[in-house]
């Protein structure tokens, strides 16, 4: 826990929907929870509306409020820029704040394009001491950080195969209402930018491997979706027109499966879909290597399963470790074993890991380089579906 | 969410142990998750050591600290007192609180004895207008309280069968250290008031329904263990002596075993141990009615598992839910569907549930009554386990 | 598998309800899928009446039928006689033949009361040579099998606690029919006889000690039921009177919990229901060792889980072993791993373990003092619920 | 039950390793627990070595044995022939069987080859009122056959998504012997055509539509095995060359992932692997709708679970169904709720339908036709995995 005689480090967010609530909640808390080097101060939040923003802030825990986050990052008296607006604002903003001298940590996908993500690294490249954080927050979950400690440490062999699978059902409802989320000049992709981008990090980040070439299919199973009431940037926000005026496209992907390979040769079968009624946020994975087995299921994020191979048969099946010890990774700052986390803990950790890192000047990961990366690999899979499933290599990226 | 123009509500905070910093979460963190009455402000920490309590206060984002609990007590700028500590001095702090006109929140077990329970709901009803809490917390778990509201809402039809347990294994190893939980002076009990009573409070809470007779069996497998360093009452903390002076005895339950009946007539087995290897933290409960079924484990504790007896026996199975809806019990404060929460959340929940009975004058619940008619049912385990485990009647009581 | 040159073993079967079509099921099967000293010739099945006991002698696959169980005991063609009948008949079958030099294998439980339990006890160390086996086929699952195994071999540390349950509720509707199980002068007793003594059993088998003293309460939830159409001793046969006719008494107990010490001292509850809504055979348990634990649930028959508590916490987990593997108990004779057992297979093993024993004259355990324990066991249960819940010692045992 | 006054139905098996004693199994049990039109005969059993035939038949519970396949078609006393073999010797046998006015029984996959498989289909279509079945025997798990029916009946609304897995781990030990499985000449492909056919016919059948295209990747991870000794036919049998020779290419695939559409629109995502350690028979699928969700793992064969989406959010949840229900398919043979059944189950419920189908003239399903069609989409994978992964239509089928 940190003392109010650290010195601070003063945040400006942009954006508070979803993501900002969560970002706020791990503002607040990170200092309580961990001796961190630097105290967070939640120094200012933006939004589009300042009515709204003032209201958040007041309500979140925000010292002050603006809407206009051109001159939040202007000012000086911050020092790290938090992005929690959709895509298609991501590079503009991100690049202000790094040429203007701000740490930013930037909400996933890192951009709607590969472009984009170009400008958003040359920009961090042309920052040198600040950070450029991408918010792929599930590494943060202690299993999935635990997950990555047993591969890295080869508790599993080597890494032959690989499912991921990213599973949810807000839109099995045909009348379920057109938002932000579903508008592809926004939000750049569907399943597969959303939730598709967090399972290609999270097998890469656990294995340390990257993938290298993929094959995909994406599909729309509901065209046309009811405009709804427009609001500000969150989950049920519309795309806009007015709410009861009928029918506007769905012009994202409603799922994308897809397989590839990684480096070192193993292979990797992936899904995102909206659409799997029952499937809350099951943000799964199994990886399969020669000595073992891991998997994990976002639903029951407490738990790692783990086959260890290299028991008698007799003895072995998957055991479903409770990642709750203090020894377990992130969970020395918490509560005994068994006590549990939830979903916000992985952007408590997150915040406790960016701190950490502009103190010590380390990278924090992921980079924007490997937001970069997951974006080509986004890319190869819409490529890859529109001609006919073909394979498509992930060019090779000259930095990590 | 809470703006700051909300007149505040200002607690003082007693112990910084675990449970302090479980409490010291929650009262961050209840305003900016839920629109309250009034604004929780965290005035005073009070420990037993003015050093120790200060750098706490710092930590956990408390105002002041004071080691002297008396005098924080009579403040004027105290609304509430929130009480942490070992249940050796719940009474004379609770006491002098109500009769300085606070609000009382008390950590369970209420007491460590009948007849002080007692005074404390004397000194309760001498305080009108005050509210006097105990903290089962877990009543304030989403899936627990979804499950009272399927039993109250008839989908089980009459209760007939209760099973509970309540599980954890730290005290497996005949190494732990003897801390003062496992001295009857400063704890009561052991297995049996430390957990023993969360799964009363929850079966009787779920129910509706209270015991009125139990027959009892409790333990100790092992009989002495080291000493430890003495500390400032944390989990890890030893009964005193020297460490490294050898090894103390231990003088409460490591298990208790016990059924009884409710007042329906409905029967009900427990058990509650600190020595089920691999069991960190089975807080389980399942109730069988004659039209369906609810189980829940804390290990899992964003699902209640239900059977509708109702459907036919074709098609029904025992249900997963996953409790993170918005229209689940506390959720709409929450995140999306599927996304979870922690042990923690039980503690923001008991604040936001304080404050707004605070503000309404309706009592929270659990109140020292209930606390007291669970210090009676442990009372009876206990005297039951002296006598052969005959049967023994729990008293009934004048006022819920 | 059993050669056709193998010298036969014959076998009189009485009953052919539920029981019987289980035990033809392993009659017939078990030579063929293990190396059998002696060959099962499926000679003679009795029944209560001839026409039926001829047709289902047809079916079943049993050379010959008669409805007149003396004289199939007489006949000299006959090796083993298997008594598949209602508890109430157990004694004076078991004894005839036993006294007629024949192998017995009697369904559980023993007898209907200790007084014929001893009975046959006494008639079995009076058949020297002969097998006296009582069918507590739960023993032959193999992770049952495993379980006990791992207690043996010392894998669990020295046994602390144990906890089980036998959960069914097919007489959750108050509507069930009022069959022989509900009626104390043929079945001895309700959920208690025929379902507790399985997990008494079993705890006794898994953990190789014997219980030594038990509180217990019984309970019977609906007392009155409908007359059903009578039939000959299955499942659904009736008590007696005419369909339609009315109610008639429940006699026996609908739930049974008690607690109890085994020699060693570790402590057990347990609990017996035919009222668990949604469990449908969740014949369980659990057992806590200083060293690990397993768990059990016929549920899920062919996994055993296992917490190896000698590993680093932050590895441990309980380990879902399936149990499928050629070298766990009863194995080699089936599927590859992972292709599961059913329920009778049970059966099938008992067979096999029986006539190896005939083979090589050791005992077939359990043995007839194995379940006469067992009954001493539900006797002292039903004088602890007669008498408030006090604890009752089960008579030591001379042999086992 | 069947009567041994009924009409018998007179068997020749080929082949008596693994498959040919599950089939056994079956033709031994189905006239016991079901009430068949024909009496099953186990008349005739055929191996390549006589003296091996002969022993097994003597065990396996046949009445005569033979080397002589062609010999053994050709007899009169011979209504159907059961071919248990390897893929290489499908087409031949099947075919001669066909010719000679026999109902055949074969397992999958159907042949080596797409036009093996059009040949035996023609075969199949030149002997009306001879049944050409072919062994996809997990359509008969009863959980299976419930989900097929569930789909059937509207319970899920219209499909949309569905994901599959087979995985085994039996080869992920580099050092498991070369048998005749990992040889592409007798076995026509590796993980691709053993179990990858099994989920295809799963899907197929459960979603009552056919996949109309695919993408694929295989993979060989291990190049090389060590040789082993010959044997016949089994599991364990090694392809050739002398044991300890030294060792011989693996010419199949050892993993095979894709992806594909089904003839409504549907997406289907697939992986079948023998490397996924820990995963013993995870044979595995989840089908998305637009009402509801079923899942299915036989590594938990008697469980099926179901989402209803029709259900208010907030008691959803997946259901764990016991299919062990006498209202299940095919439930009605076996035993009580919640006693389960086992692998060998699906084999004599195969033999059941069989019998029925022939004494009905009603086509046995699968026919040799469904087999072609999962034929072709073997052959469509292995096309794709070699061109890229592009996507391969599959050609529409004349018949069902």
């Amino acid at each position: 826990m940190t003392s109010t005689e650290t010195p601070a480090v003063r945040v400006a967010m942009i954006g508070h929907a979803f993501m900002g609530a969560a970002h706020s909640q791990a503002w607040r808390t990170a200092g309580h929870v961990a001796e961190l080097p630097l105290r967070p101060e939640m120094t200012l939040l933006v939004g589009r509306r300042a009515g709204a923003a003032a209201a958040a802030a007041d309500r979140l825990g925000w010292q002050d409020s603006t809407d206009d986050w051109r001159a939040a990052i202007a000012r000086d008296d911050i020092d790290v820029v938090d992005i929690c607006t959709p895509g298609d604002t991501h590079a503009e903003m991100a690049i202000a704040a790094l040429e203007g001298g701000k740490h930013v940590l930037c909400e996933k996908p890192l951009a709607n394009s590969v472009p984009e993500a170009e400008a958003m690294v040359a920009a961090a490249r042309n920052a040198p001491g600040r950070q450029a954080m991408v918010g792929f927050t599930y590494r943060r979950t202690p299993a999935v950080a635990l997950a990555r400690e047993m591969v890295a440490g080869g508790v599993l062999g080597s890494v032959r195969q690989v499912r991921a699978q990213y599973l949810q059902d807000w839109l099995a409802d045909e009348e379920a209402p057109l938002t932000w989320r579903l508008d592809r000049e926004r939000a750049g992709s569907g399943a597969l930018g959303d939730i598709g981008a967090h399972i290609i990090d999270a097998v890469e980040y656990v294995t340390g491997q990257r993938l290298t070439g993929v094959s995909g299919l994406t599909e729309t199973f509901v065209k046309q979706r009811p405009l709804a009431a427009a609001a500000d940037g969150g989950v049920g926000a519309s795309i806009g027109g007015t709410a009861g005026e009928g029918y506007g496209p769905v012009t994202v992907d409603d799922a994308a499966l897809f397989f590839g390979r990684l480096d070192s040769g193993a292979i990797a079968s992936f899904e995102a879909s909206r659409f799997a009624l029952g499937r809350k946020n099951a943000m799964r994975f199994e990886i399969n290597g020669s000595q073992g087995s891991v998997a994990f299921d976002f639903e029951s994020s407490n738990v790692l399963e783990h086959y260890d191979g290299r028991r008698p048969a007799a003895e072995a099946g998957f055991s479903r470790i409770l990642v709750t010890e203090p020894t377990h990774p992130y969970l020395s700052s918490w509560w005994p074993p068994g006590h549990g986390l939830g979903y916000e803990h992985g952007f408590t950790h997150q915040v406790i890991d960016l701190v950490r890192a502009i103190a010590s000047g380390e990278p924090a990961r992921p980079t924007f380089a490997d937001g970069l990366h997951v974006q080509r690999v986004l890319a190869a899979i819409e490529a890859s579906s529109d001609a006919d499933s073909s394979w498509q290599s992930i060019p090779d990226e000259q930095e990590r």
